[in-house]
């Protein structure tokens, strides 16, 4: 059994898997080898390599795991049609991500740019503006593992949660749920409107400027999914035109943001270029999750986690 | 009975208790009203005004609330000789201080400082460094209402606890016990170590340098608690031997800290100008406490919340 990498793991780790599974035979590569990826019977990587082409030369090819959430670079087309199953590491982010969520509330709630500015300034100023998030409202769109996560320690912090999903189905550690289709409805109640949505046919496009107009003018709008759920000029009109008081930014329509875009300079926006989900664990628990599918995969067992639905695309 | 305050709520809250309590009489005042305070009955402060002299002529006085959680500026000597009682509002800051104290752990590890620094110069770049919480290990130092409230928003992120005080007793939120006398022995198993101590004859110093010694030189610690827990030369050397990474204060041995101090311009140390306590709703929680604790009083009952034992100070 062929395995390759398009990324290199640590050499203990890539001894450790030799050393876990003898009979497989791992080929571990800094970037995308087509040549290897033709008699490759799995494929590691960050989900950023593959294309439609390498799709159709890589005949062996039964299961891609992608080390990663998106899958928006992915050729799923071509992935789907001939049946290779994919898994990512959904999950894997969830610390990281709800970590860097709550810490980006609380600075801006308890003001901490500000105390900064004073200590820069040598200023002993108690006015500085705090407010509390215990009974405040977070409306999370995406409950899924990484939202679950921020509603849970949300509710610790005595944040009530609104969970927004396409079906408006129940989703762990969140007190209310409501639908897309109902969104506009729950929007005036929150104080804080959290976007975790992948980007999908369904998501992309989805935040409209109606929307912003239903938010309180005291909303912080947090977009750490993906840049596609609102276009920027609609996001920008609502900042300018005050529907909501800040917004805190990991993902943008285009990444890196460009030199001089608006962002970059406003006083209640933060630029964060995309890395909520860095943690210095991750590839370890990303190896973590792969062996344990790999194991159930060497069995001959389909049950892997995190398995993606080709259809819905997460 | 009458019962004079020496700072003003706003006029609704002060109908209110004139509403609710119809056979007490309430003067209310910004500043201590000598004069009045020879006829009071019940003396509403902030626990900075009151001095020795004024217990002598204070003959009708029985109670004293104070509004805050420092008595270290109550002449206690002479209120337990006349045996008032006193009670304060411990607990209300445990929401406000247990979110500022998880505001600047989450900022630090997040690196937020320099995501802003980064915006400013207008540069996208993912060279953050980034640790996670989960997993971590916090000391407190005063496990009470605030550290409780710290210890049990801590555990929703999946830190241990390791709470400290005088005997080693157990404290609700903590995962392990310590006492003063053995925190030598806990301290290089802490990530975070934050201090929440009142000031008291057995804090006073209690943290030498041979504390932070013993502490990892990547923890952080954190003083939220009264300034001369440490004398300030003690952790400055810490702080320039390294034996800490970084330092947040919200407490100095002398406030306002003063102008030129090194505190200042140290990058690893936040000087927070003692404001972790502070809310929009703190006079609206103190004033609920007041209430319950006047109903008991007028009933002629002594069950009052938050009362005092003269001779712990606290």
């Amino acid at each position: 059994m062929n395995i390759l990498f398009s990324f290199l793991p640590k050499e203990e780790q890539q001894a450790n898997l030799r050393n876990d599974f003898p009979k497989a035979v791992f080929n571990f590569q800094k970037g995308l080898d087509k040549e290897a990826l033709k008699t490759a019977d799995i494929f590691v990587t960050y989900g950023e390599d593959l294309h439609a082409t390498d799709i159709e030369t890589a005949e062996e090819l039964k299961w891609i795991m992608v080390a990663s959430a998106g899958m928006e670079k992915m050729p799923l087309k071509e992935i789907a049609n001939r049946q290779i199953v994919v898994t990512n590491v959904r999950g894997i982010h969830k610390t990281p991500m709800a970590e860097s969520i709550l810490a980006h509330i609380l600075s801006i709630k308890k003001s901490l740019p500000m105390v900064a500015e004073n200590q820069r300034k040598g200023e002993w100023s108690k006015r500085v503006p705090s407010s509390e998030l215990l009974g405040s409202k977070a409306l999370i769109l995406g409950p899924g593992a990484i939202g679950g996560e921020v509603g849970r320690i949300l509710q610790a912090f005595g944040v009530q949660t609104i969970g927004c999903n396409r079906s408006g189905q129940a989703a762990p550690y969140m007190d209310e749920m409501t639908s897309f289709e109902n969104l506009t409805k729950a929007l005036p109640f929150a104080d804080f409107v959290i976007s975790i949505l992948p980007s999908t046919e369904l998501t992309k496009g989805l935040l409209t400027y109606e929307h912003f107009q239903s938010m309180k003018p005291t909303t912080l709008f947090m977009n750490f999914g993906r840049g596609d759920v609102v276009k920027e000029d609609v996001l920008l009109r609502a900042i300018r035109e005050e529907c909501i008081a800040f917004v805190v930014l990991d993902v943008f329509e285009k990444e890196p943001l460009y030199e001089g875009h608006p962002f970059w300079e406003m006083s209640n926006v933060i630029v964060s270029p995309h890395i909520s989900s860095h943690s210095s664990q991750y590839v370890v628990r990303a190896l973590e999750i792969f062996s344990r599918n790999l194991t159930e995969w060497m069995r001959g067992s389909n049950h892997l986690e995190n398995l993606i639905d080709m259809e819905r695309g997460y």
